[in-house]
């Protein structure tokens, strides 16, 4: 890119002597390019500056860029203004200097690709200058076609239109055989550049681009070799942006891919390879389970099939009933809707339970997710469905037969641990969790000394109530109950907390129940 | 960085089953890793979606990034929002991945970096969301600090300050050794990135980096490794950025330096080494000339500086004489002041003659330029200063003796040549050189032909006349005389090749009529 830019006022020409200055500080023995915009104050003070460098011993040349191609082509030469085009003449002056050629080779590579290049420009604001109020020129509703990088008025004011017309508009303008700005014909390579004007989001220039492509391709049957978008020539706070057209070959490509430590030159996308759609892959079908039984329920439950199905009745009916309990808690410390919304899920899962697999419990706990998911809605549907998941995953890495009560703990802690990560709560948070991590502690606890099972899991129970009980002296730290005061939840138990001892307890009491009877 | 970026509405987070679309079409054998800012919804979504990628034998691990800044320490989990800060997050875990490193070493590289990240956000202005109405939440003159990157009130609302005083305030913020947020201490290394929020210039961003390195240096006692400016997080059109501190180290550097193809990655600029202050070589003296003599003129002129000496009062007294005729042809075609800006070359051009070194012709040519410089003004001033400097280079290109009448003719040429090159202008544009050019290309010729120099010099007046006189049948192509109709200029010559054929002539006799005489 560029060893030194000499700034100017604001909008104005930079004075001779700064121009002098800027000469003298960075030329060496090979000389110096000056890359000057056409405007006439821009000429003539870089034009005397390089004289009086000349006149000093130094070697200068320099390469005025035009790239303009809004205005019809003038009768003199004032015409064709210099925009954001101008990035690329540096780019590949830079690269030219930077591969070692000399200061005419150099100045006769950035003078072809000046040749090469055009721009127009569409604004939806008035820059503000620094100071002063800004312009109300451009009514609402309004753009302007063709404008300046200094604020000038552009060639046009026009309603506002769809950008896929504007961009329509502006390629038709620069490729137009009849002005011939720029030597650019169907079956051409080309470099798009999309720039913004200052005041124009990212997302938006990606728009542009992502219009102006496929039209290139298409309807000026040309090759797109390089795409640039950003911000790389700005007219202050404009909102608005310019597209540039630059024909390319090997030669220039090689120029502009060539590495550089310019912060701002943005990596080349290549405009001919857009990311075609990836077919995603489709998901293992979910309706032939491990054991070769498919959905619909299977033909003849084993125990572990019955055991399962009383539980999940239990706990889906304790919830149903907890409902308007659940609600009036929720009323005090949250929305109030607590009850409604497990009650949705509960009753989905009690009607969805005659299609669970219910011999492969791993496979039954994705379905419970699947019905949750699909009826329950908001925050508490997603952690009750990642609730599953996790425990699905963590069953299903064992074979069928292997589910043991341990595995079931494990179960347990694996969905915890989803919950506690993805939510961002753990236990003191005044959550579910603060019945569920309890329960998780003393089932693993007890297994591990031996424990009968199913006492076990009554014993887990209790404490998943002792924990939901306790919520009632914290202080909310997650969900919607963090924006109320602490005096308000006193005395009240976090509902999440009292849905999940309760459907647990249910669950606990209907195994014991079962396992005792069969 | 990213192999893929899942999009939700805007400022929604993505449906679960995009993210899984997402999981599915770019999980490879070595697992997927999700980098997720710290919303509620996005943990949630993004949570299931790996619970549900997992358990369909994907690889997924899960970051979670909070690097604002802006609030004190969160009593529970909601407050820390991710920012700007994530994108310094999917560069590490980027590199990271592309050196091959495991999905477990991948998600710690990333989780580092993340715990390393603090940013604090100022906006200017509230986003427009597309297809509604601005909100004028945020009053003129005001600006909120530590603002969300989807259109959330900021943590406060202050009148504007000076840039000095919001950078101070953020990276005070930001260090805060209270609420701790980064572990960054005095001594530290660290990255810096300010983030442009989508409507704000370049120019501006930059002014911001240019104020926080020096604080971060002098102030916080930090060493800057690298520094990103850009916009790289936006709040759609929003004007403001944010500022992001990383703790920086080597792996960290290594990992930011590495090479991506995403288009928008910036080349990091090392913070610790600003370009110095460049000594700008002072020009060689002026005061001495070639042959010794210094400035105030000489003591006795040659029989050379006497004809130059006459030559160029002739010559400034013809512009003189000629004011009003110029003015008035110039109120005709431009804007009326074409006599009196020459006058005041002339008039200091014959002022400052006692002090020119007139056996040296080089160096007074010179000094001419730096008259007319001093006092013109304006474009002509500027064109007759290149004017001058063209010629004096080439005449000084030759020792004191050999400057022929040959090397007159040249340095002329010379002189058009920088004129038209940085003028834009050449023969039939209605300029000075519609004057000039028919007087060089005859003295060329004449000179070639064997003439007597001084009668090629009176021809070659003649044709400088003429070409001005032809200058009333030209259509006017450069300068302001371009945006009169044609009509309006016929019969009016152009005041400037009017000034310079009577400059010229008035020379020519001179130098004729010095020449009989001595």
């Amino acid at each position: 890119m560029l060893t030194a830019a000499i700034c100017g006022d604001v909008f104005a020409s930079p004075p001779v002597d700064s121009i002098l200055a800027g000469i003298r500080a960075v030329t060496g023995p090979m000389g110096c390019l000056l890359i000057v915009k056409n405007y006439t104050g821009d000429r003539l003070n870089f034009g005397l500056a390089a004289e009086q460098a000349k006149s000093e011993g130094y070697k200068v040349e320099t390469v005025i860029v035009g790239d303009d191609c809004a205005l019809p082509p003038p009768r003199g030469i004032a015409g064709r203004r210099g925009l954001a085009g101008t990035v690329l003449v540096h780019k590949v002056a830079g690269a030219a200097a930077a591969a070692g050629l000399s200061l005419l080779d150099v100045a006769t590579e950035a003078k072809h690709a000046a040749d090469m290049i055009g721009t127009m420009g569409v604004a939806l604001s008035v820059c503000t200058l620094p100071g002063q109020v800004t312009s109300d020129r451009l009514g609402p509703g309004k753009m302007e076609l063709g404008l300046g990088i200094h604020g000038e008025p552009g060639a046009a004011v026009a309603d506002l239109q769809p950008v896929d017309v504007i961009v329509s508009h502006v390629l038709k303008q620069i490729l137009s055989p009849e002005t011939n700005y720029v030597p650019i014909t169907r079956g051409n390579r080309v470099v798009l550049m999309v720039n913004g004007l200052g005041a124009t989001p990212m997302m938006e220039l990606m728009i542009a681009t992502g219009k102006a492509v496929p039209k290139l391709q298409l309807e000026h049957g040309l090759a797109v070799d390089r795409m640039y978008t950003g911000s790389f020539m700005t007219s202050l706070d404009m909102a608005g942006f310019s597209i540039t057209i630059m024909k390319s070959d090997q030669a220039v490509l090689q120029r502009l891919d060539a590495a550089t430590k310019a912060p701002c030159w943005p990596i080349g996308a290549d405009g001919n390879h857009p990311p075609a759609k990836i077919p995603v892959p489709i998901p293992p079908p979910a309706l032939a389970t491990k054991n070769g039984e498919t959905f619909g329920g299977p033909l003849q439950l084993n125990q572990q099939g019955l055991i399962l199905e009383a539980a999940i009745e239990a706990a889906a009916k304790a919830v149903i009933n907890l409902k308007d309990a659940l609600n009036e808690w929720d009323s005090k410390v949250g929305d109030g809707d607590c009850g409604s919304t497990m009650f949705r899920g509960a009753t989905a899962v009690l009607e969805d339970i005659k299609c669970y697999p219910l011999n492969d419990a791993a496979e039954t706990v994705n379905e419970i997710g699947s019905s949750i998911r699909r009826v329950m809605g908001g925050t508490s549907g997603i952690i009750y469905t990642i609730f599953c998941k996790a425990a699905y995953t963590k069953l299903k890495s064992s074979s069928l037969d292997d589910i043991t009560p341990k595995k079931w703990a494990e179960a347990l802690e694996a969905s915890i641990a989803a919950i506690s990560k993805y939510g961002g709560a753990t236990a003191g948070y005044r959550t579910l969790l603060d019945a569920l991590i309890p329960a998780s502690e003393v089932l693993r606890k007890r297994l591990d000394a031996g424990e009968n099972p199913t006492t076990a899991f009554i014993q887990s129970s209790e404490a998943a109530s002792a924990g939901a009980e306790a919520t009632k002296n914290m202080q909310a730290l997650a969900g919607r109950s963090s924006y109320v005061f602490g005096e308000l939840l006193a005395a009240v138990p976090d509902p999440g907390a009292m849905g999940a001892a309760a459907w647990y307890k249910a669950a606990a009491m209907a195994v014991r129940d079962k396992s005792l009877h069969t």
